[in-house]
């Protein structure tokens, strides 16, 4: 039996499973402070026999192996998660391996392998809610560097008719600043789900996602694009950048039938929380984190 | 003995040598028309007794191996090169393993394997001259997914004081329309030779370049990040974005020392040819791709 961890900054998911995907049991529980939510963590998994864990964590986090602070949540806005030795307080409880990964590689990896780009040994997977966050599949891997992709912050230039200041704290009008829930919320005067009906909301979405999209494009060439998370609901947003996409990329590369590239996740909300059984799959086998293909 | 070409839209150079990067002998012959440029190629090679050809080639090119099309180079506005098969005729003559990729990623193999990001398993290397493109090796591997990267094609924002148009056939002001070499010389109306005393003709390139390395380091998040080409000649643009890039991240993602990060090829100009001698080797030991760490 197999733990998975999906952290999120509103809630945690847990689940024990096997690396099909199928889930035996799951809850979910608050993400209040460490010391509240990490006991319920723990006390869920020491019901089970499971023979490793996966975390798919909101970050950023370090995921650098050879670094002191290997396992933790870094730099978050979240300051009672700061420099919080995520990996450590679970190897703490459970003497087993443990998988550990951004929420989104975690997602990237259970859509390649399971979800909408199973088969395929590359594919981006991008959430858009109350963030903007993206993982990558590159050649079967989860995309990695000096430290984790944070593609949610590259700059994009604005819509003509878009006078919104931006609400990234660190960039302002950054992709996050500008396509983000909260930013569509501020804009606009009124929550996502009340502006089902407007066509110019969803259009300038799809106009500043569109400009995302390019940029990932061109930079990694993934063969499948996923979009999910709650702004993604809005299906007018995949109209919007199926329109615009191909007049930035304006034949420089040729692109792939759109409905049938950038697509909704094959696993639905599950991307993540499957993702995590996969980490878990692969710290067990001693994994490079290759996709079997 | 290996054999390697890089291929420039204006020169090809050949050499034979090693995987080591010692070069036996070495010519270039004008990039013409593949009538009379291959021929010549072809004929130094036979001089040797070699064992594998690895080649970098400009393009686009077509990298898939399950393609149809594999080893061809497809829609280069160098009409008499376009959907040229270069790996087939290049085995029509040497009935042994070729290498293929970009000539920008061969440079980045080459620098990741023994030039500034030696023992590394992750870097970047772009290059600004004619044209600004970029190579990246991630986890070891030269990176591609549906095709190899096109980096050179992103949209920055403009510089306050910038009104030229751009130069880009594609996207008029994207950064390579107006930041490589031939954007340089139509706005200033003098070529980078005679600009070199001209501060804000190499604050704007420099304010270009790092909004494209933001980007490239929140996507990629590379170990090294090596910038090439006839323009980085003028050391005032490394200046300018050890100046604009920390503004552009403004502490979202901590970076290392920057004059260490962001630095000149370890290789001069031989990142490219020595990249392909490795791109042979790996080819002769029907390598994965994978770097020897």
């Amino acid at each position: 039996m197999l733990g998975a961890i999906e952290a999120g900054g509103t809630k945690f998911v847990c689940a024990v499973g096997d690396e099909s995907g199928n889930i035996v049991n799951r809850v979910q529980i608050p993400t209040t402070v460490p010391g509240e939510t990490m006991p319920r963590v723990i006390e869920f998994f020491k019901q089970y026999q499971i023979d490793a864990i996966g975390i798919g964590s909101f970050g950023p986090i370090d995921v650098n192996r050879d670094s002191p602070t290997y396992g933790s949540i870094t730099s978050t806005p979240k300051t009672a998660w700061r420099d919080y030795p995520f990996v450590q307080t679970v190897k703490d409880s459970f003497a087993i391996p443990i998988g550990f990964h951004t929420d989104v590689n975690a997602a990237a990896l259970g859509e390649a392998t399971l979800g909408a780009a199973k088969g395929l040994d590359s594919c981006l997977y991008i959430t858009v809610g109350t963030g903007i966050g993206a993982g990558a599949v590159v050649q079967g891997m989860l995309l990695q560097g000096m430290t984790h992709p944070e593609m949610g912050h590259i700059l994009v230039r604005r819509h003509p008719n878009d006078l919104y200041k931006g609400k990234c704290p660190y960039h302002y009008d950054c992709l996050e600043g500008l396509a983000a829930g909260p930013a569509v919320e501020e804009r606009w005067g009124e929550r996502g789900v009340n502006l089902v009906g407007r066509e110019e909301v969803w259009e300038m979405e799809g106009y500043y996602l569109a400009q995302a999209l390019m940029h990932y494009i061109l930079i990694l060439s993934p063969k499948k694009i996923i979009l999910g998370g709650g702004v993604m609901n809005q299906k007018h947003v995949f109209t919007s950048i199926y329109k615009y996409l191909p007049e930035l990329i304006h034949g420089y590369v040729s692109l792939p039938e759109l409905s049938d590239y950038i697509v909704s996740p094959g696993l639905g909300d599950a991307a993540g929380i499957t993702g995590a059984l996969i980490l878990a799959q692969q710290a067990k086998g001693h994994g490079t984190g290759t996709l079997s293909q």
